[in-house]
């Protein structure tokens, strides 16, 4: 079997670019099994996308693309790999465990490297799965000192993204400037409503008939960054804040899976914080 | 065939109030075809909703329900009729033309009595369907004069109930409190999200991947009034502010005949600005 | 804390059912915590269920109901309590992956009293949670042979319900006449469509917009019991039958797990091979 | 502003298409405004479909297409442009009315050329929108005879596209040869559920919980044609036929005008009964 790749080219829109880039890879007797292009007429911006197999030298294709596309054009080019990936938790467990079984079963497309908690409650859960967990308390300490002790720890793993399913402390710009583009968090609200704390409490008191969650890059302003992918289901009087939070819990940990898996197979472009995503 | 009406029930919350209310039903020999009834856990509060038949004194029915339920309850017991509304709409045209189709085929629960508009462009729309339009300019008026020159007009109706079908005005609270209750808005977001002006515009900047329409009660503060219905439709990057809006419009329609068809049967309850929702 | 009671009654309408039975609560000093009743137009069937909470003697209740229910009513009251179950599988391990999760975070409203499967393929996983596991190959058996080596073990249980979370077995009448209402199964179609074996080749096949999942009730047809929750997500041309089968699971677990809220919970009557569900 | 064109190309695949197709467009110095382009794995088989402007000689493209292309490609070239339609309808409102609504507006991307009907009812409705209006009765004919007729009206309008707008007769092969791939129905059900007659009444006594429609190609299998659009809604039991009939109307006429904009734009391919649609 041949090796498979994914190009990834985002630039400035010009005449030709398909049929440019396409060339390159004709040329060098690639088999691309799929390709997705978009441009953004408001912002005059190209995206492509494209999974191809072949016994290549991956610098001269670089190259080749170099040759041919804006000085300011953003390519890479990966061979396809399971992302590593750290989980950070707080004390809500459908997400972990819902992520956890899935990775059990090879179903993640990442490697789970470790489990980090603000709390203990998760670490038996973790353990049966025989994945690392990590306990690093608040508990009398600044945020930035939590932080500095979190950061020391994720950097001995070296991981391509952090997920925060459902860790519930708010991170300082600091923290996350430290991995743009690679935090994807699950707000459990349809952003941009009920921003911040107690999203739950804040939709039962507005009084909405339908309530969400919402998976999303995180950057440096909390519940603002691209969002990735949403979801929804009815609700009604009969559901207080506490129903409301027990009928969220499956939609974001189905949320949460649905944009690790975008993320994870390279299908996210980031742009104006916005994101570009070839389902 | 019998006498049909609806009964609305709401009080604080005591026990025995079913029994005792059905009991005044049973009686006087009523047939009950369907009930209703929410008790709110957190604020103490019971509302019930009853439709029955019967040859019956209303008022002997009242004063037997008065006589057992507590002094602050509020009852109200009305034969099943359709409602008189007034539409008020500005230039778009997709909500006032799903209700006049609906109301030509009298599948709306109601009788719109007619249809006023701060503009003249949806005047030939609704003489298709023989329902007056008055087109009140608000060009060169203070808000106040024009609000005044609509009620003025609205008085002569004496409706039951205004439905704003994309009304582009803001209404002021004087208006507003004019119609505790009885004035139904679209609005084109998924409330709480995007209040104000050019939702989907908003919508698209901030990257969201659902839009959706919120059916309201008006009152008097802008786009925070009761819930009725809210729908919505998944989006992506490859949809701009313009197709949003279109793709908005069927779902702004259906949730507004939604919306109505729950109001104009008696099924909606309102309480603490929230609403309980017989459907 | 008193003790919490559901009520449940069907039997043929008539005249002042609800204004006679929660008589009988008032008449014992009873606590009604929430009451849901509907009465089938087409058929005159009555149905009810009411919480409640008191010290009371639970004959006297019944004793009470039966002298003014007719006939042929169907009345249980039972005591709020877990429902005892065991789960049967095959190869898949979706649902009874986030089954055993909810079940280890106490979110089931049930014990899982053990695993049942013809394969061992998930032995490892129900361990992790310390739910016994029970291999019964079909190998060299016929179907008979193989049932009545489950339904023996099954008898040593005693369970409430068996759940098929993906059991890829078809029962027998005998088999499901021994457990009428008791079984409930996930189906991974919209039923009725796509009845029988591979239904998600067959969506790939039919070429389908959407695909969906269905949990019911089992009967002694296969596929054609009553339904007890449904639901669907889009899809198009670029999913094959295997990522239709991917992107199926997660919707699979969901209406499963829902469904078994409701069934654990008392929600569920059925007649005429339909549901009527009180959520 | 230069002439738009939509450039349709299906073939089997083979390496490089994108590369040369884009490069035919790429020398006669065209404006792509968008491309989407599908590769079909099991069947091998490639989609693509191109917008794009310019000042071009169409043969000349064309020409340089056949030049490069395996020599079954299907290729078509047009300019944007209006579709004509004859809309067929019965005694159902709901559709034709959208439609209608919808044309009056321009936002149908279609010309209404006129409405036939084996009914009269819908007459009025049209008229108000200058639409002609046929009636051509079905009494006392047999269906070919019927057929005929009908058939002879259509062709003095030479219409690119048929509406069976809530059409409740079953067409022959023969009438539906006549329009290959140019015939488009909305059925009541989710398909494959539900072919045939009275949908709403087979969903209703199957106790489903959710009901749908259905927008497809007419081919001469009744209900069995490429699907373009599906859409549900949830129902429970208390929603008899009646009512399912009622909430699915809403449902039908906006899949079935999803499905219209996805054929008048030329969106649309259809592949061993399936369709390939670049939305």
């Amino acid at each position: 079997m041949q090796q498979q790749y994914i190009l990834r080219i985002d630039c400035p829109d010009e005449k030709g670019l398909v049929h440019k880039i396409t060339g390159v890879l004709y040329h060098n007797d690639l088999n691309v099994m799929r390709t997705d292009e978009f441009v953004d007429r408001e912002s005059g911006y190209f995206f492509m996308r494209t999974e191809f197999a072949g016994d290549t030298d991956e610098n001269k294709i670089v190259s080749g693309l170099i040759g041919i596309l804006p000085s300011r054009a953003n390519i890479s080019l990966n061979k396809i790999s399971k992302k590593n990936i750290i989980i950070l938790a707080t004390k809500e467990h459908h997400c972990l465990g819902d992520l956890l079984i899935r990775h059990h079963f090879n179903e993640l497309n990442a490697n789970i490297l470790c489990v980090i908690s603000n709390h203990e409650i998760l670490h038996s859960l973790t353990s049966k799965f025989d994945i690392p967990f990590h306990y690093i308390s608040h508990d009398n300490k600044s945020r930035e000192e939590h932080e500095t002790e979190v950061l020391k720890l994720i950097d001995t793993y070296q991981p391509d993204f952090l997920v925060l399913a459902k860790y519930m402390r708010v991170l300082t710009a600091q923290f996350s400037n430290h991995f743009p583009n690679r935090i994807i968090n699950i707000h459990h609200s349809f952003l941009p409503a009920f921003i911040g704390a107690s999203p739950y409490r804040q939709a039962y008191q507005r009084g909405v008939k339908i309530i969400g969650a919402t998976a999303h890059i995180v950057n440096e302003n909390l519940d603002e960054g691209p969002i990735i992918a949403q979801s929804v289901i009815p609700v009604d009087h009969t559901e207080n804040a506490t129903d409301m939070a027990r009928l969220g819990r499956d939609v974001e940990k189905i949320v949460l899976a649905k944009a690790l898996k975008l993320i994870f197979e390279d299908r996210v472009f980031v742009k104006d914080n916005k994101t570009v995503i070839f389902e």
